[in-house]
Order: structure tokens, then sequence, then C-alpha cells
């Protein structure tokens, strides 16, 4: 070895500490429910403890592993305690976290088909396996004219998404002059704030983003889309992408795909699906009965990094003419050409997302469903979504609470009757206790708490534990004086 | 353990799998330089040895690493080759592997301070620390008003940067309004595709981004941009956006950023300086004249992930002004709100890129730099530029050879002199071969060898051995009646 190597890692000592590694992750994961799930951290605190320099000499791992115990892991909220219930969760499993190992090792880029076959051609195939484990359009097989690719996460899917309608409606234009304020985009008021984002970044404007009303189900109003649609038609604007949602981010709404699916084909405006959440739900037949109508859809995501235990990012995309895409977002300055990208028999990702570098994401979800197989992922959603309805069931039943929606997957939605501040106050109470960590979002004007079932090792003890905490926090708030 | 569990790798199997994974890695690392470099797969090959159906039910997870071994290595190009030279290199190290497992295993979320406090600290404390460590400008450290975040990529980099200049330029009209066809975006011809790619996305248009010209050593001659600026001005034009680069893609060129500084603080546009590759070598002292001028900067980045042995994602991204950019990309739904960010007191990073949520990205930047110490960092990367002198040196030396750029740091572009038949043969037959890998681009009009000096492990040997075997292949290409 020479003397510029004895700087790295070797292998040897790579092995040797990777090993220590591996047990720490396994013992996290054991030790991870005796900790506090939303870290008790003040601002500032963390960064308190790191030295204001970077060291001129190298250490060993070993001092970054005991700084890891002692200043970073007690400044985290855990999102894979099994009483993590807040937001949507974001759960891990062995197979994946080893894939995504592989994949750092491996350290190949994925841009190109030539700069490492293997890393598009696997994407392309899992890509179309989930076609079939959650019964989507045949459409989107990469036989057809569609075909998928796996983002970071459903805001860049929904960008690139609306990247390609805005050329669409456009004819290019956009891409070559700007956008010219006509162009409008529409979703339910209950869309996820990503919608927004997006039209924000690719220059639409906000203003022409129409927030559509939703019925008492809190799914988009087609007759509402319908005359916003006509209007914007009417003043000389160009309806050009909807998105629906499956399962909402604020209480896993549905929009109704076959009303709006017609009403974007006759105005050529892009469909956009959206079911970050829920699609892995669609694992289970069941449950397809949600994304009925998703044959009218132009393109359509999911998370397997929310909960299909795939660690985070993994977005899964679809589109149904992927020419459209490609045409939105290709660029292929000389250092990139290659006889592969010339020949046009093989996919170049770079061009159906916005970055040019990625990982080989497809390793992990390749581990996932081997590891699990079909089979195994349903049973894992279906305890989920059974826990959630149990729960949903102790809530009606209480004289106390009320359930503000009744859940159609693994999301409950329910307040105490007391008004804003109580449940406000037992929010408060139990993310600070760091026994439980859940959510709020605000419904009809009310606040409403939030309790996704969703983290890989949550079973029914720590639902059953969550519910008694949640009442012994309101009785204690209402009945002990502590009333704010 | 309940018959749900049965399903999920146990603690106990990943602690098992996961040191068979880490032995996969540290062996893989260890064998690398006995595969061939660039794929020799043919497209379709890869998918061709999968099963055309997911499995119903689950295996073991050695059956995923057989099939790594005989379907997918194969159909690599394997970037952590030590004569790996094509593109800029992706390059790896162990401890940065290691913090990438550590991250994938705690899965936390860092999109808002309150998900995971650490998280966010420590990703602002080394950007704090790189700041020192690169000799950046004060303005970026996160205690002035500016301040670093990692994004995936320097696309993702350069958008933000683009957004952040839209904004300010139009008074966040465009953000409200829509783009309105005004706002002209500027680089050199040289500037990477993403930049284009960027203007495209946000909606300006690519009408309204000028390629400005360059000098005989490619770099953007300052008064060709300050014509272009004064002549869309006159034209109602609002200029925005400058990106200059110091290390373009095609050939480590340096645009002048003292005198383009000025020009864009005349104008009143948005100055980003996109180091990408060479931002590494900014580590060492005697480098630092390269960015000189970085004061004018609005923005800057450069990717640990290509030189600095951090793995894919990680692009480093400062601002001078972080209100601008947050102002441009900041959005706040209900169910994000929280205490700590109604405070004012903490950094929400969902509002300092596209994305919503964020990997635990800072843990690997921290290993790289606590196992190097900035001295061995240096150590590395002054290595690198020495073998890329060296093999300047003997191009120069050779007749048939010409150097067509004396390279500043580790990126060699040079050609045969036989034309562009002869070094598009040349570099075919190499690549082919798979001994060796580089890449190409074209530079006044003629096709260019680029061999980039840059993967971890990259020595003496193979840097001796790729000119042995470029000087081969040309000799039997000119020489060997096999003249194409």
């Amino acid at each position: 070895m020479d003397e510029g190597q004895s700087y790295h890692m070797t292998p040897e000592e790579f092995r040797d500490w990777g090993h220590r590694v591996v047990d720490w992750v396994a013992a996290y994961w054991q030790r991870v429910e005796s900790l506090p799930v939303r870290s008790q951290a003040q601002p500032g605190a963390v960064r308190s403890q790191l030295p204001p320099h970077p060291p001129g000499h190298g250490e060993g791992f070993g001092a970054l592993l005991a700084d890891l115990d002692r200043v970073i892991v007690p400044g985290l909220s855990h999102w894979q305690h099994p009483s993590f219930f807040a937001y949507f969760p974001s759960n891990v499993s062995g197979p994946s976290v080893l894939a995504e190992l592989l994949a750092s090792g491996l350290g190949v880029q994925g841009m190109s088909w030539i700069t490492s076959p293997a890393c598009t051609e696997l994407e392309t195939h899992v890509m179309d396996w989930l076609v079939e484990m959650l019964g989507l359009p045949e459409g989107f097989l990469s036989t057809s004219d569609g075909g998928g690719v796996i983002q970071d996460t459903a805001s860049s899917a929904a960008l690139c998404a609306l990247l390609a309608a805005r050329e669409r409606a456009s004819g290019l234009e956009t891409d070559r002059l700007g956008c010219d304020r006509r162009l409008v985009a529409y979703a339910s008021t209950q869309a996820h704030s990503s919608i927004e984002k997006g039209v924000r970044v690719a220059g639409l404007g906000q203003q022409n983003l129409r927030l559509v009303e939703v019925d008492e189900r809190l799914a988009m109003r087609p007759e509402a889309l319908a005359a916003a649609m006509a209007a914007d038609r009417e003043r000389g604007l160009v309806p050009c992408f909807v998105t629906a949602t499956i399962g909402t981010t604020s209480s896993n709404a549905v929009d109704p795909l076959p009303a709006i699916g017609p009403l974007c084909r006759r105005h050529g405006a892009w469909l956009h699906v959206d079911a970050a959440m829920a699609g892995t739900a669609m694992l289970c037949p069941e449950h397809r009965h949600l994304q009925a109508g998703l044959e009218w859809a132009d393109s359509y995501c999911f998370n397997p990094h929310k909960w299909m235990f795939t660690n985070f990012d993994c977005d899964c995309f679809w589109v149904a003419d992927r020419r459209a895409l490609v045409r939105a977002l290709s660029i292929l300055p000389e250092y990139l050409r290659n006889q592969a990208t010339d020949s046009g028999q093989v996919i170049d990702y770079r061009d159906w997302q916005v970055p040019l570098g990625r990982r080989f994401r497809a390793l992990k979800l390749w581990a996932v469903i081997r590891h699990n197989g079909v089979e195994g992922l349903r049973h894992h959603v279906r305890a989920h979504i059974a826990l959630a309805r149990e729960l949903a069931g102790w809530i009606a039943a209480d004289p106390d609470f009320e359930l503000v929606v009744d859940p159609p997957l693994n999301l409950v939605c329910f307040r105490h009757r007391g008004g804003d501040a109580v449940n406000q106050a037992v929010m408060d109470r139990l993310n600070s206790s760091g026994e439980m960590y859940l959510s709020h979002t605000r419904l009809a004007d009310r606040l409403v708490l939030r309790l996704c079932i969703g983290q890989t090792w949550t079973r029914r003890p720590q639902v059953e534990a969550a519910w008694r905490r949640i009442r012994a926090a309101a009785r204690l708030l209402v009945d002990g004086g502590d009333r704010r």
C-alpha cells in the first residue's frame, strides 16, 4: 500500500467497522422503542456540542460512533419508533437498508443506460413488476408507450408531470419561449403542498393554480372542477394540468377519477394522480376500488419510502406516454453522447427527471419485493389497516371523541369534542412526553388529530397504548383543571 | 414474535446478512480492478435474465446476493474501478458508505427542524465547517445572512439558485403571476447542461438563455457578457441570473469572477457559481486563486460526491442571502406547522430545496471530514492533481498527441493529431476493451478526449497503464491499417 492509500479506510478496516455499524443499526432498531419518539432537544443543543472547527487530522471511526450515541441520537426524532404515528411514515426494513448499502458501495451512476446498464434495466424491470403488483393500467408498462422511473419524492414526480403537461399544452413553446401566464393547473383544496410548489417552480404562477372545492368526504367535486375549467377556457386561459389525489395528506380522501378523467380528456389537460401514501395499499386487491378510473391518468406516483418498507428516498412514477415526458426533460450535451443513446434502443433515465445524476435505487425495491414476496407485503399492509380500523372503532365508541372521517386505510383522523385548544394541548402533551408522536391538520376549520399506522414495527400493543395515552391526556386536561 | 413480524427480516437476521453484505462490498472494492470498467452488456441483456413476474412469496437474502453476482455486476459500468477516467468521477470511500448505512438505518426525515433536530443542525454545522475548509466567503456562514444546504445534485442547486434569482428580479411576481418571458439568464457556451435544463424547468424559456462566448482558454468573455446584458436591457428584458463555472465539464475552464461579479451587481442579476467538480480542490490553498472573486457570488455549489470521497448524492450549496432562497421556495401547509417553525429560531431545510422530504446526508460528510481530516483530504486531492500533471507532461512530449488545454486540476483534455475519426476510434477501442474508461467532448469543433483522475483508488500505475494503452491503441489504428 502506498502512502496516499494510507489515509483511506482499507477494505479490511471497512469490513471491521462495517460489522460494527451493522450491529449498531440492529441494536438501534431493538432499542428504539425505549427512546423518546420526538426529540426533546432545544434549538441549538446539538450544534453546541460539536467542535467549532473541522479536524485538521483524521481520527478513527469509533470516535464518530461515540458521538453518534452522545450527540446525534438524543437530537433525533425517531421515525422508526413503533409509536411514531405523525405525518406519514417513512418506514425502513432490513432488506431495503442492505440493498442501499450495496448501492452505496457499488457507487454507480444511472444517468444514461451506458453509464451502468443494469442500473437502468433493473429499474425498468421492477417498475414493470409493480404495475402488475398494484393493478395499474397496462399503459404504464415499459412494453407499451409508457414506463416507470424512480424519483426521489412525490414532489419531484409532480413537478416532472407538470413540466410534461406544460410542454404538451403549449406545443413545447413554453420550453422555448418561456411561460406566458395562460396555463392553468387544478387540484383540490386537499392536495399536497408540493403541487403548489411545483406550479410555482415551473413558472405557471400561483395565481394559475385553482384549488377546487371538496365534498363532505374531502374529495374533489368534479362539477366544481368542470366549472373552473370552463371558466378559464372562457377567459382565454389553457387548462393544462390536473392533480387528483388517492389518499390526501390531511385525511386520506380519494378524488373521483372516473368523473375527473373525462373532464381532463375533454380539455386536453394532463391528469396526474398522486397516491404517495395510499398507493402501497393497492398491493391488496380489496383496496383497488380506490384507484378506479386510473386508466384516465397520464401519470401516477406512489412512495414505497412511505409505507412499503423501502428506506427514503424512493418514489415510483409512471407515465402513459413516455415521449411527452422525455420531450420536456431531455438534454444531450456532447459529453454525454454515446452509441447506445444514439441507437434509440435504450432508456436514458436522466431524461425522465430534473437532476442529471442518479443512484441505483432499484436495488432496494428489488430487495424488498423479493424478501417479502407479494403475499408478505400484503400481510403487513393488511395488519396496519386492520389496526387503524380497530382504533377507529374505539374512537367512535368513546363519547368524548369523534371520528372526523371514516378511515379508508391506515390514517385515523379524530378529535376530542372539547374544541381546538383541548386537541392542541392533548397533542402537545403527548408529543412532549416522548411516548408517542402524532400530528395534526385542519379540516372544516377545526383542528384534527392525525394518527397514521405505518411504521414497520408498529403492532397492536403500540396502538392500544396510544389510545390509552390519548384518553389519559385528554382526561387530565379536561377533568384535571389543566384545560388551556 | 407475532405472526406479522415473521415476514420481516429480524434484527438478528439483519446482523447476519449485514455482515455478509459488508464483506461483499469490501471484496467488491478489492476485486473491482479485475472487472471490465465499462459494462460489456448489450441492451436488454440484464432484463432477459430476470423473471418476468414478481415473486408471490418471499425468499432469502442469499438469493438476491447470488443474482447480484450473476446478473447485476456483469451489467454494471464500474465507477469505482481505479481505471475509471470517464465523465467526472463519483467516488466513494469507506467512512462515507458506513455513514450512509447509518443514515438508512436511522431513517429520519430532515424536512423540518422538528422532524429531527440533529439532522438539520449537523448539516448546518458541517456546511459551516466547509466554508472554512474551502476558503469560501464568510457571507456563506449560517452565522451571517447566508447559509448552506445539501442538495442531491448541482442541477438541483442551480435550479434553486435560479428560482431565487427569478423571484428577486421579479419581486415575487413570477411566483404569483407566472413567468412573463422578460427574464434572461446567462452562462458561457461551456456551462453544464443543467443550466439550460434549469432555465427550461423554471419557465424562463430556452430562448431567454444567452450562451456567452468564451476565450481561447474556454473561459467566459466578460465583455461578451456585458454586451449581451446591455443589449437585453435595451430591448426591455431583465437580466436576472448569471452562472459562472469554476472548472467546466468539458475542459475545467474557469470563468473570471472578478470581471463577471461587478457586471452582475450593476444589473442586479444573481451570480451563481458552479464548481461542482473543481470545488474539492479548494481544500488546498494553492488552488484558491481559481475562485478569486467568489465574494461576488449570490450562490455557490460543489459536489463532494464527485471528488471528495462522499458517495452520491451530496451537493453542497450556499447562498449569501438565505431569505431570498426561502422566499422563493417556502410553503407551509397546516400539517407541517409546529412551534419550532413558528418561533423562527430554527432552519427548516424543506424551504431550501424543491422536494419536501430529505435524508440525513450530513452524516456522510461528517464521517468523511472526520476520518480524513483536512490534511488527509488535501493529500488525496494533491495526489490526483500531480498525476494529471504528469500525464499532461507525457502527452505534451509525444509528437502524435497534443494537449488541448493546460490542465488546471485533475482533468486532462487531449487528442491524437490524426483527426476526429482516429480519436473516436481510439476511445471506442479502449472503452470496449474494458481495461479503462474515458470519455470525450467537442472543443473548437474538434473531438477531444477527456481523462479525469479522481477515483478514490486511482494511483500512478493506473495512469501509466492508461497512457500506455492510449498510445498502443492509436498506433494500432494509425499504423495497423485499421484506421476507420
